[in-house]
């Protein structure tokens, strides 16, 4: 049974945040994860003290020994990261001996749910602040260690301009930026000390945080010293706040900053931003041209979870002949789609129209009009005169490794270019126009049939 | 200026979750990334190539050189995991070098908020649950793999039973526990095959998830082998729902159950829990005994961050007096208590009554009706005749540590133990009843006029 070829997919249900798109991340770490995977020997040790409720060893000895030598023998076709995503769409599709596939059931979800979820609250909020930069700044409340260095990550590959986490531009490449914290003004006796001393140790970085005692003297102060000090050997780069109103504390600071002559100092702020409040303190006038966003990007506050799932849709049966398999639920949105399937976009000057979810067992229904989406949500069809391209792209095949991903920064480039390519109002925060996802005309069938099949057992 | 003596102390602001109460967790962490903590090469390397906006080298070679050979000299105090803790109470207070305890801020809050959220929240599900166990099953939507890892870490000192997360289980100790996947059902052409093989496996393990198809025809097929197989070779534990109406299905599986005699067969359930599901399940007639809970739980998904921050309060002048601190904001929340903190927890026939911080520099003001708090939220007196014990205790000493962590189950146990020494109304998940935790008078009195100086400058 072990041996036996399956596949499995592994795909979102709902739209994430309830917009209008997802961002596929995590390929590069789940390459990561499959190539330094092995059972150790403490591994080992331990799965062999297990015991189950007799006492008994829980499992056998030939079982362990076969995982001492495991290695994956898969192929494993996903998305590129960076690609615009829909529900039900598979990010990632497992094929070959069904305990291999099963055995990265669970930490590949870990994987892809989280990069995906962060990458488009990444989008989303950079979206919000567009043209201006956004800052990931969320690593001392991010949900553990690497759910900090993994949210720097996929929050470069949905948008951000840099982030304040030091390890994560180490290891990412990603260029990290900064202020210095509260305790460097509190440590001083007064602020204006604290300020110039900051000066010399940053000359050419300085970005002073005014808010430790109050915005606007803070910010009074900085003009002084940018006022004596301006010149070759000093530039005063900004200005940051990190609480009150955002809105009418920047407007206020752009005022007196330009009385001042100062129109190149920029206003960076932070505080429990999102790309609601963003986009609200944009339309109240805020005249703040760097955002930095921590806790709601990283932990992504409004859905704290992607509720991806990793699904069996086909098993090969003795004869090598594969069986379509689903999973009918109470719930409908439970049910799973069957198949080996692939993710077929349409586009048309630039454009993308729809996605056809098709089974490559069963192959693509051409009518005499074009290609149908049966999907009742989505009637669709595409004639010939659209281009495509298929999104699931070979990245193992029988373990061994195809795919050599980009530089995060050609992802972040995939992100911003693909999502050109859709409609606007796919990206509205609320009621965004529903894009055109659906599933071929086969498969729909096909899976309409198995249900019925089910339901009349 | 480096070397300046200075203490922080890390809090948090907002009652989680609206709940009466946090349980402290994280200190054992935090000592092993304190332990382990250094510049290596590659970090300094990476340091080194940092470039200013003028493309000068950012750092100097001085502190890059001062970093090599960097280890912490540290007093750290901090409460112990599994505490019960309060809005602006000290979970942890750093003194020493400024340098020193700077750069801990961002690492620290991160272990500290994430840990001291997740044993809060499982805190809740437990209470919920009880007297029924909780599995923590929560890995695959995790917020990255250290988000699964960790969060399971904190779900046991929380209260959790055992975890689906079999690393965890090694890594920790805690217990393991799980069923068969959807895709072990749909692997073979029928239930009734799956399940017989499963019984063959785990004859002493076997729990049934019996929803893959139709909830109510898979606990038919469950009790049918059950009849054939149970005696002293086999006994079938239970059955796993994870779809549907948790409610209405369990009271019909129970008596599906019950009526074949298989009174001790348990029903296990997961499916979106979290503690106000479950409450609500229980009150609807749910006879489920063995409750999954996972993304909810360990995404913290209601609050998925913990508002801790870590924050100067004192710094000693040339002259070695120390000085108080604080930061005055825009927003009273925002504000910090300074000093050198201590969190003094009263109680009488082994019921806590009240905390008080305190300010060890300033002491505790006796007057002739006890000790007072005197925050205005909080107005309340405790005479001498009340127990009581100071909640911050020595981790380290001149960077040695002082502190051995007790057993995960001892934390698991302190959290049980100290949370029945409040009274119940805290647990409450709508308004609960808030506990006296505020400001001795010494250090109220002390905040005031900082507070009225800074704002009269």
């Amino acid at each position: 049974m072990a041996d036996r070829q399956a596949v499995f997919h592994l795909n979102f249900r709902k739209w994430p945040f309830k917009g209008g798109f997802g961002i596929a991340c995590g390929l590069e770490p789940m390459i990561e994860f499959i190539d330094a995977f092995h059972f150790s020997d403490s591994d080992l040790s331990y799965l062999s003290s297990l015991k189950d409720s007799k006492g008994d060893a829980l499992f056998e000895n030939g079982f362990l020994d076969y995982l001492k030598d495991f290695s994956f023998n898969l192929d494993i076709d996903a998305m590129e990261e960076g690609t615009p995503v829909f529900p039900y769409e598979p990010l990632v599709r497992v094929k070959g001996p069904i305990l291999h596939a099963q055995l990265l059931e669970s930490p590949i979800l870990n994987i892809m749910n989280f990069q995906t979820l962060i990458a488009t609250k990444a989008a989303r909020v950079c979206w919000a602040a567009k043209p201006d930069p956004v800052i990931e700044f969320g690593m001392r409340r991010a949900q553990g260690i690497d759910g900090a260095i993994s949210a720097t990550r996929a929050s470069y590959v949905g948008g951000c301009e840099s982030t304040s986490h030091v390890l994560g531009g180490k290891l990412f490449g990603i260029p990290v930026r900064g202020t210095h914290a509260h305790s460097w003004v509190m440590a001083f006796d007064k602020e204006q000390d604290a300020f110039e001393k900051f000066t010399e140790v940053m000359p050419h970085n300085c970005v002073l945080l005014v808010d430790t005692y109050n915005s606007i003297e803070g910010v009074k102060k900085a003009v002084e010293i940018a006022k004596q000090k301006n010149g070759n050997d000093f530039q005063l780069l900004g200005v940051r706040l990190d609480s009150g109103d955002l809105a009418q504390l920047s407007i206020h600071i752009r005022k007196v900053l330009d009385e001042a002559g100062m129109k190149d100092v920029k206003i960076m702020a932070s505080n429990e931003l999102d790309e609601y409040l963003i986009r609200d303190l944009k339309q109240q006038g805020a005249t703040i041209t760097i955002w930095g966003v921590g806790t709601n990007l990283v932990t992504a506050k409004d859905q704290s979870a992607l509720d991806g799932v990793y699904k069996l849709s086909a098993v090969q049966d003795a004869n090598g002949k594969w069986q379509h398999r689903l999973k009918t639920s109470e719930q409908t949105a439970k049910s799973t789609n069957p198949g080996i399937l692939q993710v077929r976009r349409f586009s048309k000057n630039g454009k993308n129209i729809g996605d056809l979810i098709f089974d490559t067992l069963l192959g693509v229904e051409e009518t005499p009009t074009g290609l149908d989406i049966l999907d009742p949500h989505y009637q669709k069809c595409f004639s010939g005169e659209y281009e495509h391209r298929d999104l699931l792209i070979p990245i193992y095949r029988g373990g061994k490794l195809q795919y050599q991903s980009p530089s995060l920064h050609d992802m972040q480039d995939r992100t911003m270019k693909e999502l050109g390519m859709f409609e606007e109002s796919l990206r509205r925060f609320l009621n965004p126009q529903p894009y055109f996802a659906g599933l071929e005309k086969n498969l729909f069938e096909k899976k309409a049939e198995i249900i019925r099949k089910i339901r009349s057992q």
